[in-house]
């Protein structure tokens, strides 16, 4: 495709951009709540209202797809040449709850733009961010009547709440939805000033343990000394599982599979701004070290996330307890395998109690795979001018440490690139009162998808 | 005192131990419940019913002591000879609580003779075995007019609620109550079957620790090994404390205080058969070992008692608190000061973590001092000696892993030798519906007094 496209792209992105933020408040004005019962008819009319926008954007083979009773995933494609690369957009039309509703400054189905930012719910997450997709696909299709690429585009209605249609309806729609690179529109930047790509996320097991040491609490007076404390056995357990001045976890094994990475560099000025920040708001301690950002993003974790045992109400009970449960999680990084670690994990934890001991340690789900995409990846590259060309600043490659489990699904059944720009800022009150897109972080986020399409069209893999 | 006045004091006892069930029924009948605002007046009509009752037996002096806005205490003597050692009687009116009523065969305050054993709340604790010091009393008081040795009696009215005014009354009553040993009507023998005397017991703090590490929680994806984890750093400190598997405290210095004992054989065959009865009953796993007996009654414990920290309900949050809590209690043995034991155990816990996290540790009382009596000790011999000719058998001596505030509080102000006569069986449901106490334990704990009175008379005490 030639220059001519992208530069006439560009053109009506550029006239058509106030129009564009129209056909995004008309979608935010649908409450598309996909945890209420009572909001299940809203789902329905913002999937069809999300074809009727699709097709007369001029995307082919819109299609609502079904799967069991999960509310229907919107499908669209625009195949231009077998041997051209295809990306998969995706997105999710569903919105998070609205309460506390009097925290709202304006109504969260009334979208209202004010200081530059276009307040309601879904302005980001994801009806803004995946809008940009479309409009940067419109841009192309009003001016050339063509894409550079091949595209596909999936928004689906279950995000936020486990993404159950999607993930049980992968391989049923596994032909369907085949494609080179995952272009995923729900990430943040790295800060609200600072342009990035994120490019991984960790993976995720969550396991719950209980531990019974004898048939009854007892008197700690009358029986203390003579018999087991399950409190103490515990935090035998816990400490002997991880440094927690480190975070190093010492259970044998745990780091087999782990891989090296390039180390993230805190002292960078971006990050270590950002450091600082966390570290006076959070005060983290001696844990806001030059390692801070590998910690977070490229090295797998071991938690407890919450222990309960005996006597915790007001004043004092002399009480041996005889059951204590705690609750424990592990972030993972690439090759790891969830269920091995959940294996070795509670293998350990079964392992270190003594035998007369009753220990049951159970997996909570979801299981969650990492993944990472390198940063050389030209998928990744483009994306990188893309965002560069935009923002006119050096990009930042950042990991994620939280997991994206849906994200985990399509790795595993496609396992191809993920790519995740950064459109929205982190402060943009996502599932909170008064969420916003700021409209330039709307634009911004067009214009890179735009040139993105053209950067792909350009790049080695269309060679 | 002559034989003779011993052995009429046994036949009478003998002749009108019928009465005797009577009197104590009289009294059982007077819902003296501490606890409950609303049996204020039968506190008040429990209090009369004693003094005019013990006016009756013939006891001298006989006064109502009051303090503060406490429940009166009941007082009287009978001094014989200024040079001849002087008993302090102790015991206590006031009754728990009954919920839940419907568990009960016969109303509480309805004493009710069946199966051999009064049954009421109170008839154990505490009525049935003071009465049983106050019956022996009368036995000598109606058949030689006099008693072998001098005898002080306080009964109070809050031992089941703190016994707040009889502890800061002590001082004002120092004079009046000045004794040479106290025995005590409030301990069980070891076992239904099995006399024995009690000669000490363990002393006790209780500390509740609140540790902060971070100012807000986190989400353990985003921030995870990142960010100090304070389940983990308590664990740490806890597993630091105590080795579980012998319940070995390794805090530097504790044990500095503490002085050697004569161990206890568990492998005694009334020893033996208690443990394993225990063990069957609690599942102890290996701390039912020889030592078992030795570590809850004469070496010092250090036990949490709870913990609670990050999220403890159904299912997973993916959170890393900032702050937990943890309750820890001690169990002291003689010579252990409680205030310096809760310094150094604050001190530990204070000085464990990092110096950016806020610790706090705080005392929640009430402190209690260890007590031990020698069994060499006269007035342990001469209770010995009563039992042994009152049951038939050889007396056990055995410790108490509890801690008895008030008897602490004794021990502070006089220093006196403590006689803890078992005289129910640990299966006598005190505080609990179908309290009882056994008519035959009722009329050897009568005799084992009158006895004791004798024995003392005889012993070297009074050369």
């Amino acid at each position: 495709m030639p220059d001519a496209q992208l530069t006439s792209a560009l053109s009506h992105f550029s006239t058509h951009f106030n129009g564009y933020i129209d056909d995004l408040m008309a979608c935010l004005k649908i409450p598309s709540i996909s945890a209420l019962p009572a909001h299940q008819s809203d789902m329905v009319n913002c999937a069809n209202h999300l074809a009727s926008h699709i097709t007369a954007i001029g995307l082919k083979n819109v299609q609502l797809l079904n799967h069991n009773d999960h509310p229907s995933m919107v499908y669209a494609d625009y195949i231009v040449d077998s041997k051209k690369p295809t990306l998969l957009f995706y997105g999710h039309y569903d919105v998070q709850p609205v309460d506390p509703l009097d925290k709202w400054e304006s109504p969260p189905f009334e979208p209202e733009i004010r200081h530059d930012a276009i307040y309601a719910r879904g302005a980001s997450d994801n009806k803004g961010m995946f809008y940009a997709q479309l409009k940067a696909l419109e841009s192309y299709l009003k001016t050339s009547g063509t894409l550079p690429i091949n595209v596909k585009v999936i928004i689906e209605g279950e995000e936020e709440v486990g993404s159950k249609g999607l993930v049980s309806g992968l391989t049923k729609f596994k032909d369907l939805l085949k494609h080179d690179a995952l272009v995923v529109s729900d990430s943040p930047m790295f800060s609200e000033s600072q342009a990035s790509i994120c490019t991984g996320f960790r993976g995720l097991i969550y396991l719950e343990c209980h531990v019974n040491a004898m048939n009854h609490d007892v008197h700690s007076g009358q029986m203390g000394g003579g018999v087991p404390n399950v409190i103490h056995y515990c935090s035998q357990c816990i400490a002997s599982m991880k440094d927690p001045k480190t975070n190093i976890i010492l259970i044998p094994g745990f780091y087999d599979d782990v891989l090296a990475h390039p180390p993230f560099n805190a002292t960078e000025p971006v990050a270590l701004a950002h450091l600082s920040q966390l570290d006076d708001h959070y005060r983290l301690s001696d844990h806001a070290n030059n390692a801070f950002f590998d910690n977070i993003w490229y090295r797998p974790t071991l938690d407890c996330n919450g222990i309960s045992s005996g006597y915790i109400n007001e004043g004092s009970k002399t009480v041996i307890p005889n059951t204590a449960m705690f609750k424990l999680s592990c972030r993972l990084v690439p090759n790891q395998d969830p269920k091995t670690i959940i294996q070795l994990v509670s293998g350990y934890i079964q392992d270190f109690f003594p035998s007369s001991f009753n220990v049951r340690v159970t997996s909570l789900g979801p299981l969650a795979k990492a993944a990472h995409v390198d940063e050389k990846n030209p998928y990744i590259q483009a994306a990188i001018q893309s965002l560069e060309t935009t923002h006119k600043m050096p990009i930042l490659c950042h990991g994620e440490g939280g997991s994206v489990p849906i994200l985990a699904e399509f790795q595993d059944q496609f396992n191809t690139p993920l790519v995740l720009i950064g459109l929205n800022a982190p402060n943009d009150n996502i599932h909170a009162p008064n969420e916003r897109f700021r409209v330039s972080h709307y634009k911004n986020a067009i214009e890179t998808y735009i040139r993105y399409l053209y950067q792909i069209d350009h790049s080695q893999l269309n060679q």
